[in-house]
């Protein structure tokens, strides 16, 4: 009803429309973002650029405020242009739904399939792939393992591993990757493992702590998050950065990401 | 703000207080329930009974207006007691926030483990039961099998029957519960096989088409359900049927639940 009867309405008595796009960032911190962006958020008065931070993720809106709403992309898209190669590539699309949305659209162009194996995530990767309509054909399948003797069994990480550096360790983490990799058949497999609180955790491997491996069979990228808040957050959160060095994975067949943190 | 200020200063001017209590149903349609309360809710005034529908579940709140607070469980208390034996097994609790909180403190309760083998809810269930802290001691495993060739490989559901009757097929549920019950060692095990949709549809086989089956290695028990609506709304719906399926089996134990579906 607004949009039909009010916004027509109210529009009577203004000649001026505001249109906005949202770029979407991911794995570029909030202060990073704001360091490179802030001189342009000065330059810009219209449009304007404004960053809103959302769990692991940051979005930009471009606004415009036009007589004409066919001159808004002109005014809009030059920043868009400008701003994205600053955030390296941490700009995922511009007006789209989400990260997973993206990384089903990616892995369809790219007419590969992904599989997780997942621990305290529980499953929410592979929700979070399947909210998207279309998705089946390229999520290959998903383990949720919180138990080690599933890690074992099912996915082959050694015992000796689960012995000698714990279930939460880049050790665990890799040998989830390539297990879920050999069992799935998938092009690229993750294996996540970690302590989403808020019980579990130890000044060694505090609640927060989480690893995150990625391999496609030949490559294996395996990274050390730190979130210590709430089970909720670091679970969304690790999902996220997990799609993330998915997309990476995907976007550089050639070489490992530069920001590796931790590769055995 | 509201709870500490504003609630204690607007109370000066009334000496009434209002208290509810919320029983939380599952299993019951809509219009049951209406049946079965509605000469309940106008015999009552006080406490008022006021049900809520809620993706496949109930809230029913029983309400009271007392002028001492320390009188409304007196008042509120019987109601619940007269009602639940109404609706057959379907009260889950009473003021507590979920099925799937429930649900992991009976398994706890019972010292029992759950694993879920999942297609078409993609993640959802184990997502769900893993949103609850100290999950991890319940939820051994769970599989999420897109694929046909993973709901053969890993769960040893049979390509004759994948080829005779269909991925989305009782018979298909029921292998894929059995094959997990075998991988996971957990003590209750589920398939799920549907589809969620918005593709994917056809006239035998629609959108909103799921079989879910239960097994404990003895007794297997499938349902057939049919929600045609959103993608969201289907996948949702089936979680929360499984759960409640899982719950009627271990309050079950010697009996398959009467209100089978499907049973091969």
């Amino acid at each position: 009803m607004f949009d039909d009867q009010v916004l027509p309405y109210l529009r009577q008595f203004s000649t001026e429309h505001i249109i906005s796009k949202t770029m979407r960032v991911v794995g570029v911190g909030e202060s990073a973002i704001e360091d490179i962006l802030k001189p342009m958020m000065v330059k810009y008065q219209n449009p304007t650029l404004a960053p809103y931070a959302k769990d692991a993720e940051c979005l930009l809106r471009v606004t415009a405020k036009v007589h004409d709403p066919a001159e808004a992309d002109a005014l809009i898209d030059p920043v868009i242009q400008e701003v994205t190669p600053l955030l390296g590539d941490g700009v995922y699309g511009v007006d789209i739904p989400s990260l997973e949305y993206h990384l089903v659209q990616l892995l369809q162009e790219k007419g590969k399939k992904v599989s997780f194996a997942e621990s305290c995530t529980g499953g929410l990767c592979a929700k979070r792939i399947t909210d998207i309509p279309g998705s089946s054909a390229v999520i290959e399948m998903s383990v949720v393992a919180y138990d080690n003797l599933v890690k074992e069994q099912l996915l082959g990480v050694k015992h000796s591993t689960l012995e000698k550096y714990g279930a939460v360790s880049p050790q665990c983490a890799i040998e989830m990757a390539r297990g879920c990799f050999m069992i799935s058949g998938a092009d690229v497999a993750v294996g996540i493992t970690g302590i989403a609180g808020p019980g579990g955790g130890t000044p060694e491997k505090p609640v927060g702590l989480v690893y995150v491996a990625v391999t496609d069979g030949h490559r294996t990228w395996c990274r050390r998050l730190l979130y210590p808040r709430s089970r909720d957050y670091v679970r969304t959160v690790t999902a996220t950065n997990a799609f993330n060095m998915v997309r990476k994975f995907l976007n550089h067949p050639q070489d490992l990401p530069q920001d590796q943190e931790a590769q055995l």
